[in-house]
């Protein structure tokens, strides 16, 4: 049984797990991430790894063949080099060398959504579905996207941006520099933003939302607007939905480029579910060129939770590295 | 030597040809398209078939191995039926297998756009630059994508249709039913209706073209704005560089998610060539996500002419139908 050890380097945090062929976690760590210096992160990581690997004992009987790291960041196509991370400190920086001569191991580095898509293709809501279209709605929105059984990772390694599609003409400014990026309008930072206007507002049926933040708007995010969402209060569902048919309206464009056979989406917006996939359904089909004539995928939630883009890494070093052993 | 057939199926007037493995039309011919009738579209089509096949002789030293046809239209993603055509009388009609027991030989149908691409990636402008993206600028905008040697289909041959992403909320009305589509803004249709605005107007810069249209601002059409500017008009000129401009913000979107080598633009509004082209390589650069640490794809003239699509289709035909006999 040939095993990989996956990598998901965050801005604040660093998972690294041993991972089975069939997707199972056999051991993981946690360690907080040197964001801003490499030489720390590249020992950190090191380090985590080699504890993890030393887990590989007979109870697991196999073997690890490669190691895949996810960055949040630019990484060239071939999986080597981490062009620009916006929250690390690497810039042009050759990782998978540079883990390769401190491990032993072979490397690839991928682009964390490409590889949260990976896993759920091989392994979650997607599984076997071809083309796929996997979305993270957080922060921003992160696209992944499944051709042919390849993930699509362009000429430069850049593809899947679809949170910077152009939504709206000098709308909000967006951390890329331009304006009117549709995740400016639909990700998780959106919808806080709309809930801390509806508190700001004063609006009588914002009550519970500002209750739970005691009045400061400031102190909500996108998880207690959803917890309470899910609790029923109907501020929270409209500001959800509101965001959701936002979602759909752009995955217009995305689909109408890519005719994905279903879009799956996760990401921390995800955990508000169908209060947020629903409405996002329903602009979809509103808005999608020909859809009277076509059959227009269905949007559903992510199921590799968490751990998606560290499991899904391992599984892409796994099939990289691994293929003779498996 | 194995040849091909292509037929490009437009909503006035049908092209078909017989083409060479190195994209030579040895012949072709030019029938109106019965466009409402289809029974008389079958005959019309297989009739100029069957005359572009007679003219196989001894001198080409070669045999027919299939017909590629393009339409404007979805076509489903086996390359069989024919969805839906705006243009057309046909609905989820089997032109592959009609046109096959008419004539005797195998038939591939394709979306014309798709078609042109291919021409562009084997022959054109694009030739052999993977991923690729072309985009045929009209009377909408289409989009046609090569990514790892093959056309991207899509789930139900639906993909590609860049032309129809969000482009301004509650926008100009499209064709498609949808409001803002991209190709509202940054199409031919769209430089025609800047042109007779200006016209209209009264504004004095729109003298040139006030005297081209002699006053009737509903006589302007693409190709006289683009002649004028061409002659130096700087209206026509200003007119032209406004949309292009918008076709480049908008292609920010589709090059976010696609990251392609290489923009090839195609039909007619690229008659204009740099006039168009340069505002458009301009706000690309100007929107496109993380243009600051990575190569933006240049954005080049389409190289086929307007006998792309058969071209194309007759290539597609080719290398399915005749690869053992190359």
């Amino acid at each position: 049984m040939s095993l990989a050890i996956g990598v998901d380097i965050g801005g604040t945090k660093t998972v690294v797990g041993l991972v089975a062929p069939d997707g199972n976690v056999l051991n993981s760590r946690v360690v907080p991430t040197p964001a801003q210096d490499s030489e720390a992160l590249f020992a950190v990581v090191a380090e985590a790894v080699a504890q993890v690997a030393a887990n590989v004992t007979g109870a697991d009987g196999g073997a690890v063949v490669g190691i895949g790291i996810g960055v949040a960041g630019l990484v060239d196509a071939p999986g080597r080099i981490v062009v620009f991370a916006p929250h690390l400190a690497w810039r042009g920086e050759p990782v998978a060398a540079r883990f390769e001569a401190m491990t032993g191991l072979p490397v690839e580095v991928e682009n964390d959504v490409a590889a949260t898509a990976w896993a759920e293709y091989v392994f979650g809501a997607g599984r076997g579905v071809d083309p796929l279209l996997v979305l993270t709605v957080g922060t921003g929105i992160g696209g992944g996207i499944v051709i042919g059984g390849q993930l699509i990772r362009g000429a430069t390694g850049a593809s899947g941006e679809v949170g910077h599609v152009p939504f709206v003409p000098d709308g909000r400014p967006c951390a890329c520099g331009a304006n009117g990026c549709w995740e400016q309008y639909a990700s998780g930072t959106a919808l806080t933003r709309a809930a801390r206007e509806l508190v700001v507002s004063g609006d009588p049926a914002s009550q519970a939302l500002s209750q739970a933040c005691e009045g400061d708007a400031e102190q909500l995010d996108g998880a207690v607007v959803t917890e309470l969402a899910l609790a029923g209060d109907p501020a929270s569902i409209a500001v959800i939905a509101r965001i959701g048919a936002l979602l759909g309206e752009g995955l217009a464009g995305t689909v109408a480029i890519l005719d994905p056979q279903l879009v799956v989406v996760g990401g921390g917006a995800a955990q508000a579910g169908d209060l947020l996939l629903q409405p996002a359904r329903e602009a979809l089909a509103a808005r999608l060129v020909g859809a009277a004539f076509r059959p227009v995928p269905p949007i559903v939630a992510a199921e590799c939770g968490e751990q998606a883009a560290m499991i899904g890494a391992a599984e892409l070093a796994r099939q990289r590295f691994g293929a003779a052993q498996t």
